[in-house]
């Protein structure tokens, strides 16, 4: 028997109660020992619930409590989540958590803490709710060097874009269409600027490198200037366009970590993923490249990969695979300006003939899709090159979506 | 460091051998010690090569050296490597395959083998090659009972298939493109005949449901009566043709297992996958569909999925996750004559009006594809019905196709 602690009650929290409870006989069977839920942390009122003793407010009952083997941290944000962890992994408990934000902005911190403890620190929901990816990573590919792994991390974002493509919403109409049904925040900046997908791939970003990669150091662009011109010479180019976090591994040992929307061509699988799924790319060297695919978020999907990971830890199996991740080298991720790569330009422009971008090659033009302006891809450039031919260009730029590789 | 035997040089052997030294530093790292290959057992001769003091031919010097505490038997098919397996069991010693027949056939056997010499069984590599598959389903499905796994589990036959459909290739000449390609054995009927993916079928059904799913007892249906004339009809449903494994656990604990091509439409992500790729989705109850997706074959990824089990293994992190399942319930696998589905049906006629088979009810008919013959979907009605239907019907019969549900 292991006894649990939940911090916070919210759709998360209260989904890992639900399901440990309501699976118990499963749960017990996997886990090879009963799990029980002693305590909830959360300060609103529940003393109207049948499990109303369960909930305290005091932390410290839980920290003081050493029947209390593993704290679920399903708080989300910076604090209190972090001090909470940090009391909880320095009494030797193991934290189990879906915050990608705390794991993101100091999840190195917290795993050496949990190391010097002889504790754990596990955050396999923190990333694709309920895809199977944080663990794969550790253990699936041990004897490949993960050169690259990119993906669609953000359901939201997703969805608006499939929703335009498919059925040529606009962006505002398909983002009000994704709040109705509840997937998104009130406040949609999170992930429509794409920080979600910066966080997540962050994450992933630090597990291949085995280095700190910090979030800010990451160039991140989100989908609000997609438009639905743009989803129509993406579809001549046949082609889709996606939120992409991807991050590179150089040859040198830097890394290029960005996350923008990219032209991808309908060849490569991630095209094919569409609304509320997510799906990461790992290309595993001798492996190839595998996509790990599913719901990315929601109440279950993302409870269930919290359970999974305090399941690992009741069977005592979680020997500390998560090593703590290095300080990052000086410049670690190289910045942005010098990605090269195949660009697509949109340009306003009364005389399509005439107009160039400097010395940007074109290595394909688009017939005429819109009156007075032209789309072309560009030939492999760095994003600094590109840029600097925008600004002398006679017509007026319209966009730039990188295509992916 | 652990000392490890390699039983058979073929492909995946050395692909294991080479892997291992190749990339010694980083293997050790996640190892977190050294991994040294101290016997390879294979009569051929290798005495000319630099590595020739590993090579045995006496498997009783790594059964009776007791520093090798793992087996890596990459030899394939039942004999010797089961008598082999079982000797390296009964002393302790651990054992990690990539024999999908072996598994398939005896797996639950030495599963119990290798539990009660304290040692393990592991066959990642057995289903999917390089694609992580085994180790997801027993650790990161943990709060969901599976209800459902289905894929894409062999490449050469998902290369012929896609080969049609995209190249309007004939069978036959796709199937010598494949075995050109050095994809195929050239003995090809393991693969276009349904037999691989039963294999893989039966050891994910086992896995899921922790009893043994036989594989006399579940129907399988090749590619090879899958024609051009097919392909058109399915173009005209928006719907691929793949060749399905596919396993549902029914509300009574009962499972259909199966494995015949099935039409999918092109909403469905399985759809999407081409070539030589092989995808699993897995129903995970509350984690919703996932999708496992990468190169199922092929020297180095099914390489690298044994190597993750022997450094799982040397980490010590294995316990043992991997129960015996049970002996199957009687009539487990429920008959195929009972599967309920939509069936795409294709018969020769000249009076497609007049045609009606039996009392089945056409859910959707074709406008004329080809002369002389009509296609239509079936309402949804068992395999016998239709098959009986189908006796008594005026025309001539040209095929039967499971549309996927």
């Amino acid at each position: 028997m292991i006894k649990i602690a939940i911090l916070g009650f919210g759709t998360v929290g209260s989904g890992v109660y639900e399901l440990i409870k309501d699976n118990k006989e499963l749960v017990t069977q996997k886990a090879g020992t009963e799990i029980e839920t002693k305590y909830i942390l959360d300060v609103r009122d529940f003393s109207d619930r049948e499990d109303a003793h369960l909930f305290v407010n005091d932390y410290d009952v839980i920290l003081n409590d050493d029947e209390v083997s593993v704290v679920v941290e399903t708080i989300g944000g910076l604090e209190p989540a972090c001090t909470f962890t940090k009391k909880a992994l320095s009494k030797g408990k193991s934290v189990v958590t879906s915050n990608k934000e705390l794991v993101a902005t100091c999840g190195n911190e917290l795993i050496s803490l949990a190391v010097e403890n002889n504790a754990k620190y596990m955050f396999e929901a923190s990333v694709g709710g309920g895809i199977p990816i944080i663990r794969p990573l550790f253990h699936c590919y041990v004897s490949s060097d993960i050169k690259r792994v990119c993906g669609i991390l953000n359901g939201t974002t997703n969805y608006i874009l499939t929703e335009m493509f498919k059925n040529g919403q606009t962006f505002e109409k398909a983002l009000l269409a994704v709040q109705q049904n509840g997937y998104a925040e009130r406040d949609p900046s999170a992930d429509v600027d794409g920080h979600d997908t910066c966080k997540k791939i962050c994450i992933l970003s630090s597990i291949i490198s085995g280095q700190s990669v910090d979030f800010h150091n990451v160039y991140t662009e989100g989908i609000t200037k997609i438009s639905l011109e743009d989803t129509k010479y993406a579809a001549s180019l046949d082609s889709s366009i996606k939120l992409i976090g991807e991050s590179k591994v150089l040859p040198d040992g830097k890394m290029e970590v960005h996350v923008a929307p990219m032209m991808i061509s309908k060849d490569k699988i991630l095209a094919s993923i569409e609304d509320v799924y997510n799906g990461v790319v790992v290309d595993g060297g001798e492996t190839g490249d595998t996509l790990h695919y599913g719901r990315g978020a929601g109440k279950l999907p993302t409870a269930s990969a919290v359970v999974a990971d305090v399941v690992e830890l009741a069977k005592n199996a979680a020997v500390p695979y998560i090593r703590p991740w290095a300080e990052a080298k000086e410049n670690l991720v190289v910045s942005h300006d010098e990605y090269v790569r195949n660009y697509f330009v949109r340009i306003k422009t009364d005389n399509a003939d005439k107009c160039a971008i400097g010395k940007v090659v074109a290595v394909k033009t688009f017939k005429e899709i819109f009156d007075g302006e032209i789309g072309l891809v560009t030939e492999k450039i760095s994003y600094k090159s590109l840029t600097d031919s925008l600004k002398n260009m006679p017509g007026e730029m319209l966009g730039v979506i990188e295509v992916m590789e």
